[in-house]
């Protein structure tokens, strides 16, 4: 009895919630969680509607080709952009990591928990050395290195995520910057982990510059990756309290952790449909 | 043009938020927030439904008395158990204390920088000392000594509420516990603050508890006033981290941060509407 | 009978713990408090011994004036930096603000409360809108405006200042940016609150630029002014957590809540003689 | 070129810092951190001393065991108790599960990554499901049941404890209640975590307790074990928000996160020699 998760975003008008519950409930389901939430941006004189509608599809009197259909058929008399999923279609998804283990432990060890609403099916790396980290969680590792000819090289990284196909890319670390290319045909598909309470201390070493700039709250970022480096729609964050007994080390240390918790809960929300991007912003549904 | 919000539990069922979002579209109102979630608690085999309904009445065909009849004739078809109100009828407030000024210093700044969707009338207090605050502040002082005959003191408490009209009673460090009887009759409209992370602590003194017990966080709860001391259902907690630096003035110093704050976000919540009683816990749309 | 406080920082070495606290046990004093930590910044060769010591001056053989000299004395030998306070000399301190009240509460009533390790002697406003906000708190309230000649302006500042024998300057939400020369003779000795979680966010309107990113946690930082803006030592930050559903007004209502703590906190820790400035970075002793 | 950490407390008297640290300076040390706090508890006359002192032994004059008889004969001469510890010898560590894995994986990862200052060396289990994560992790894995002769079994235990030298024993979820002996023998060097804001939810289900009680806030608490159930000193604790949302296996999830970060946490201001036992609370030299 799988459960529909609809999100919704468009201009402003009254009379939305009604006609998408009421296509809901007409056709027997259920709506087991609803929120939604107008906003109008500063400067703007419209808002804009946002929505996430879960629902029971037990005991509706339309197939899941049926219920998309008319969702499809009410977006376009209602102008809406709908991202209608299904529970028993798990995502699939990839984890790219290069030699730090945090982050692909966290994941790994979320979804052997059952944390995740979706399916790690494989551990991309360009190096080999976290090889026994996935094979310990009896999960598929390709070592697919990154040498001169980058292009080549993510070719066939991309070509592995179709053959599998993957929905989700998540860079746990990964050390490589990907290519516009890569990028803007993964658009909302990749989530990085990035070491820093961005905006602040863009680019390497944020732990070095935080320690610099002597800031008394470390922290770190998700964000989908777009082809501007540490700019795209931030997911989630959080930061550790820091004092000046912490060096580099120990900054590093505390960064991991919560790197780790950041990026399995930017994962899970996306993969729990919360995370609607509006922009170059997310709006998440907590 | 009065934003009206409606708060709603009952059995879960279906057809709920169409109903309700058709009833909003149909007279030409405009739903601007929803929230709605259902719940299963644990060992119960029907959930509950649970929603929080905010609309903008400006373009609506029906005044609020014409609002007002039409949810209650829903609430009797659907078994709901409704509470309406209206954004232009604004809960009035009555802060009680005693010596300590912190908790009723934040909520009258609050109120004065026009952080509150309600609005404090009066200061009630037991001592005179705080009567520059509310004067400062251009609030009536109430001095009402507690003696002997607490019952009839209290009456004349409740007279002055009553004569105000008063919606909410907030016990800002208020140093006497309010007899059963003055409890019921204000059941669900009296917030307290608590020094202590409840259930830990419970009674008097919490901060050389806390002391005692070596915590390494101290915490403040608000919560409705029951008939069983610091029992009544949770709405709003935080806590600060302590070390054995801090001393018990210490602990209390940073106990004050707390209580003020977490009693003005839990006043706050309640006079946006956003705190739903559901037997002895709340539930909050946050 | 007085407690001194003894902040020191050199090239580390060996022996200087043990040469400091001889001298205060051969005198009679006792130590209280002390915190002591070596660092290697990243890329240097030899450690920064940084210390804070307080000591209960009691039973000692010497008064406040020979304290001084003997510690001098060492300071020379040892070749270190050190800044000795007594905690019966209170340092004296101005509050600048404009119109917005809420820091300007948060470090009167904390004054009141006997919170502060100084004395909150004159309120400086370059309005005239909070002068009932000192009055109430039985403070002077002195009314000086920024015009078209602004050094003229400061100098007057600067003579009450010096009139007053103000050791510390806090600039509680002041919405004038001080010249060069006033900061540069004020060094070290005014702290300012910039709402927003430094380096993300520098200059104006930092609350929009947060939305406008994004980001799922807002802060506030409390900083010493040096010339170049938002850029000096970092005393005190913290943060909360935001949503879509804050619009900018909500922000500002969140961020004033974090603004008017970080920069209580900040002010008792400069107080409390807990700050050690070290280039552009602060050493806290917590 | 080993680093000492002394750990000291005592009744507060005059000279204890100048002693220790000329002790250290006479024969060639350096202190590198140094952590001193006197503290009156409430109804006390005298207050206690603490202190928390690393010093490098490379330049010393006395090796380490001439250090130990030094410090034993200033201990016995100023009616100290101390523990002396040197980094050379590396606590040894062994973990307790049953089935959950997480604070396993947690503690086992933080030790690959070079996070701890000691070895974890063992895991025993009275059940043999997490043996594959002690393998992945390339320690032995002793599966020792516990039947209906638990004392027989834990003796066995005990004996294995023996054995190996080990240390410290942490409680990584294990769902036995060792015998009041074991306790007793192992007394400060038995680390559990419960899955509660101790003292809030003492005993079993504590995630129900919680849902039942509505709490806004869940925590873990890392303490030494004591005879007394869930009533030993406190090293750590830690608290996340929750809401309405949250149903019990959500709260288990989000409290999977807390336990194992302040269990590992916990054990690593253990084995950085940061915790002193002080009655039944713990100082923790931060």
């Amino acid at each position: 009895m799988p459960v529909a998760t609809l999100l919704v975003s468009c201009r402003d008008r009254t009379g939305l919630v009604a006609a998408l519950s009421d296509f809901v409930f007409r056709h027997g389901g259920n709506i087991i969680d609803l929120d939604q939430h107008s906003e109008t941006a500063p400067g703007e004189s419209t808002g804009t509607f946002l929505m996430r509608l879960v629902f029971d599809t037990a005991g509706m009197r339309l197939d899941q080709q049926g219920i998309r259909t008319a969702i499809s058929v009410l977006a376009q008399s209602h102008d809406l952009t709908t991202d209608l999923s299904f529970s028993d279609r798990r995502p699939k998804v990839a984890v790219f990591c290069s030699t730090v283990p945090h982050c692909l432990y966290d994941l790994l060890l979320a979804q052997s928990l059952g944390d995740l609403a979706g399916d790690i099916v494989a551990v991309v790396a360009n190096h080999d050395s976290l090889r026994g980290v996935a094979e310990h969680f009896s999960l598929p590792f390709h070592f697919l290195p990154i040498g001169q000819d980058k292009l080549a090289d993510e070719a066939k990284q991309e070509a592995l995520l179709t053959e599998l196909g993957i929905d989700l890319v998540v860079l746990a670390r990964y050390m490589q910057i990907l290519s516009p290319g890569f990028v803007s045909r993964w658009q909302g598909r990749i989530i990085n982990i990035h070491h820093s309470f961005l905006p602040a201390f863009v680019g390497a070493k944020p732990y070095h510059q935080a320690k610099e700039r002597g800031v008394k709250l470390i922290g770190a970022t998700a964000h989908y990756v777009t082809a501007e480096l540490d700019q795209g729609p931030i997911i989630e964050q959080d930061v550790a309290r820091v004092s000046h007994k912490d060096d580099v080390a120990s900054l590093i240390r505390k960064g991991r952790d919560l790197e780790r918790r950041v990026v399995t809960r930017a994962v899970r929300l996306h993969l729990d449909r919360r995370v609607l991007v509006s922009g170059n912003r997310t709006v998440i549904f907590g």
